[in-house]
């Protein structure tokens, strides 16, 4: 059986061979296609290069089938393949671009494209909503150029640091605990042979435990299996401490070190005493920030979910440590989350529980209701926003992977085809940073709280010299806040949100498609004359302007396409709604309004279009309009 | 009579002095007040604390008085003693805050406070919906870190420099030009001595033409006029120039460098070749993009307005450099703006005029359709966030302010205690951009159009050997776009409109607000509970809720406060209208809803509050609002 069989992972190869020159063609058709518009080549080479393309594509539909049925997984290479096909559209209709593509790019580094930009917009803005406004936070915007004190005081200057492997012949640069992993894997993988599971058992312990391992043992364990460095198979060096934050210079003398912040959290912190007296001195409170935060990654891969810069969104709520109750906690103690309890993490199935926030905090397995309130907060946004319940679960740090100051943390996963991915983290960090300024700066952080019980009587030093302690009454106390934080990752839940709207139509796999929720969409309307005469394209104008006037992006359509094709169009990039002027519209002004999720329209007015598709936007079901107006059954053809 | 009164500059110095007598005494009765919360300081002290401001300040009104009577100017001593009322409202509001202050600060680096990010949210906001999305622009989002190559082609990397001198002991830095100008103009003011005629001129003509000087030259004048450090008096250096961009590497091999953007435009001209496949191969169009940039500044002085790290609002238009009219020019033709030509800035009166910009246009003073046309939209993007149209120029660089590619330039110049500050520069930058990275990239950047006509013969070089030339039919051409280039300073902008909007209540001088816009007012409403009891602050709560969920910012005093008292507080941040919980509130569902320019009153509805405000901060005015509900009559203190 084994020889008439090719190995897996010769078919593996194969696949990614095949995968290579669809994307390869995809993207001359692409380029013959701007071409043409300029005349700089013809209709027939097009047809040919898109044929060739249709042909690669049932090869390496073929080559899929086949590895899938000679290996029995739907394994990476089907998650590849679903990451491709949306990677396709994403790039083809400039959600986001490589940066300084025509320099030749830099890793790390992404430009979000028109519609990328208007969606994260409408995102960051939905948060705000969401967060800062309904809860009334302080948002603050600070720099992110920073003096070194700032972040020697933080830790970031000792102790941001990845380690990192070079190849001793290039001088390539690599992380140390990823090489390990990619060695370790093999080996389990069968390669160069199989293991005794003596070996087997080993490599297993290890590979769980990479992350705890210290420079030296990390080192010893590259040497251990000759790890060598990938691609050239030269040798590596031991593994160092390489910081991530970029340095710079502040002023002309060079003399006063900056870094980009790594993080924006620390703007919040050195302001807390003028937060504080903005909020009249009392606790709790919370502020926010949403910005760029800079990571200069050793060798970043993993597309929009590993960059250098990147968009934060924390928030860092202040509370006396012994009242971390939350007012508004029944708002939302009945959601049920898929929690991964540390617990849980343990157990022999591993599997994450959906469970009411309120029994999480009274069971003890979230430490406290503030925490939980924030775990309840976000997971009520993320859904909002358009991530699936099903591929996301809060996953509670077990006790080896949090810092020692931290009470509890909680990471927002969301599943996606590059796995589990950490989208928002959720901590309740102590005092701890505020501590850390406090010290270093020497600045008084502490808040004064009287006592809820009135005044009482405490021992007070009152002379030093001979340690005279007397009774005094104290009517409060002051102590250093205690922060919980919740921080987003901001362009990863929007990268997530890409992998969970992205569907093709029923019946039409060419025919893609994403499922935003109209607050993220980019664009919530599609004006569409039916044809490109001047009647119709002047009406669709005027409709668009009507909804542009009320902040509702909106394009016009008025190409000669047909309307089936148009409607694809708008649909590949996620328009909700598209509103069609056609031979009816000249005569009674109203339209049609079409749903892009269910392909159904009804009728209405021009009149009410507006506060319609505002309603629409803000959250009224397509179904209220049905029952509200006709049902418009179209005569183009929508598939 | 010149013995009977001090001269000028040593009464000017007295001010000075009591300014800072002021200020300083500010500074302890806040810190006073904090400890009083805190219960570290007594009632007492503030007290006298605040007895002492008074009489400090009633000094400094008095020595104003006399100043302005002894030298007949409403100088800059009064522009300062304003701008230091408007900045004392300002940081104690934290509208803005020197960053990292617990550190001692950095020059050039502001935090924005709570009701500064709100205000700069919905200014941004706001510029999206007016020029985004009305003028259907492609807006993308790129890194701040930048690699090299780019702002090499682009010019930053060798020309964005200013003249730098050292100190020569103690090596601090300044700016040359900078140091000239102030010798320069102490020489005119007649320090150390007066000067005769002849010197009076030579000296009047080199403070003019300072920015045109070359670095030998500066040098030489510098040493001409023996120019000294300031403070320490030592020598100084010859001026050297020193690049403004903040430096960084990018990876870990150290290798590869890197800046902080100087402007966001550089990454809208990388991406020129998406974005014009991506608006179907069709001109013109623009692209926008509000982004972080970085200058370095030598020695960074004037508040918010030189900083080290600012918010950028850029549109690049791309056109035709044939056909540089717009479609909807009309729309603003009749728009009469102050325009500062470069006839007027040369004549005797050196005084704008008003003009409609159509006449600019057709009298070729404003070189373009398109160019005059950013200028009105400007000019009402300006007046609608609440710049004094007085105070508002548009001001055409000179033959030799421009680069040698520029068409044409206009810089929107706001007033404000400063003088003229550069708000916005409008540019017509002709194909200079594209073709640069065209040239760096080896990357074709050229556009396709037919020609209008329909199809010509051109000669065409056919064969390259022997010149041979033939006539042939061509339906069209390629050429490189031009690039109108309006550029938005965010953070100026919004400094001159805190100046703009700062006013105090008439006949009560210490009460001051910001009359500030309702679109871009940080908080829309704030409503007050009569009386600080359950059932008011209940119902309160409830209203603001209303207000909240339909995104409006809104915020709750429940202090027991007298309502006078309330109002100045929240009129101190500008909130443009007041909700009241009132006895009648009880009884039937009514509040009153209070205006803070006029500070009249009308009853309103509980139901009808939430789209009531909403249509207020779209626009809508408050006199259509008193025509509509009954006025009420306040029994409360309103001053």
């Amino acid at each position: 059986m084994a020889t008439t069989l090719p190995d897996n992972a010769s078919l593996e190869q194969d696949l990614v061979v095949a995968q290579a020159a669809v994307t390869k063609q995809g993207d001359t058709v692409r380029s013959l296609k701007a071409s043409l518009k300029e005349k700089k080549a013809d209709k027939a080479q097009v047809e040919a290069a898109i044929e060739q393309l249709k042909n690669l594509k049932a090869s390496l539909d073929l080559k899929q089938k086949e590895f899938q049925s000679a290996s029995g997984k739907t394994s990476s290479t089907n998650r590849e393949a679903f990451r491709d096909a949306v990677k396709t559209v994403l790039e083809r209709r400039l959600f986001y671009i490589p940066s300084f593509e025509i320099y030749g790019s830099v890793a790390g580094f992404y430009d979000y494209g028109p519609p990328g930009c208007a969606l994260k917009q409408n995102f960051t803005q939905f948060w705000r909503q969401h967060f800062v406004l309904e809860e009334s936070m302080l948002e603050v915007e600070c720099p992110a150029v920073t003096p070194e004190v700032v972040l020697k005081a933080s830790g970031h200057v000792d102790r941001f640091t990845d380690l990192m492997v070079t190849d001793v012949v290039t001088g390539d640069c690599h992380r140390a605990d990823h090489l390990l992993e990619a060695a370790l894997q093999a080996l389990l993988d069968g390669k160069p042979k199989p293991l005794d599971t003596q070996e087997r058992q080993a490599v297993h312990h290890l590979l769980a435990t990479v992350e705890e391992l210290n420079v030296k043992q990390l080192g010893d364990a590259l040497e251990q299996y000759g790890v060598k460095a990938p691609e050239t198979n030269n040798d590596i060096s031991r593994p160092f401490p390489f910081n991530l934050m970029f340095k710079t210079s502040i002023g002309p003398r060079g003399d006063q070190v900056g870094y980009l912040r790594p993080e924006t959290a620390q703007g919040i912190f050195v302001n807390f005493r003028h937060l504080l007296y903005s909020n009249g001195g009392k606790l709790p409170f919370a502020a926010a920030q949403i910005g760029q935060s800079f990571r200069n990654e050793i060798s970043p891969r993993a597309g929009l979910l590993r960059v250098r810069e990147f968009t934060q969104a924390e928030i860092e709520h202040f509370c006396n440590p012994d009242a971390k109750d939350h007012p508004k906690f029944q708002s939302i103690a009945r959601e049920q989350p898929l929690l991964f309890s540390r617990a849980l993490q343990m157990s022999e199935e591993k599997q994450p529980q959906a469970m009411q926030l309120g029994d999480a905090v009274s069971q003890s397995i979230i430490a406290n209701q503030t925490l939980a309130y924030f775990i309840g907060r976000t997971y009520l946004f993320l859904l909002r926003v358009g991530i699936n319940p099903k591929r996301l679960r809060f996953r509670q740090h077990l006790a080896n992977e949090m810092a020692h100051y931290a009470e509890d943390c909680w990471d927002a996963e969301v599943e996606c085809s590059y796995g589990w991915v950490e989208c928002v983290g959720l901590a309740d960090r102590s005092a701890y940073d505020l501590r850390a300024h406090a010290t270093k700066s020497k600045t008084d952080m502490s808040a004064y709280e009287p006592f809820p019980d009135g005044s009482r009587m405490v021992d007070v030093l009152v002379a030093a010299v001979d340690k005279r302690e007397e009774k005094k009454k104290l009517t409060g106390r002051n102590f250093v806040p205690s922060v919980i934080e919740p921080s987003f990752g901001v362009g990863r839940i929007i990268y997530c949100m890409f992998e969970h709207c992205y569907a093709t139509r029923k019946g039409d796999e060419k025919r893609s498609l994403f499922h935003f929720k109209p607050i993220v969409a980019p664009v919530k309307a599609t004006v569409f004359p039916l044809f490109a005469q001047p009647t119709f394209i002047d009406q669709a104008q005027a409709v668009a302007a009507l909804l542009t006037a009320a902040g509702l992006s909106t394009i016009v359509d008025s190409t000669g396409a047909s309307i089936g094709k148009r409607y694809a169009r708008t649909d590949e990039i996620g328009v909700p709604f598209a509103v069609t002027v056609d031979h009816q519209t000249l005569e009674d002004s109203t339209v049609t309004v079409r749903d892009r999720d269910s392909t159904t329209q009804v009728r209405v007015p021009i009149a009410e279009v507006q506060a319609l598709l505002t309603e629409l936007v803000k959250g009224r079901t397509w179904e209220s309009m049905q029952q509200q107006y006709p049902t418009h059954a179209s005569a183009a053809d929508d598939n």
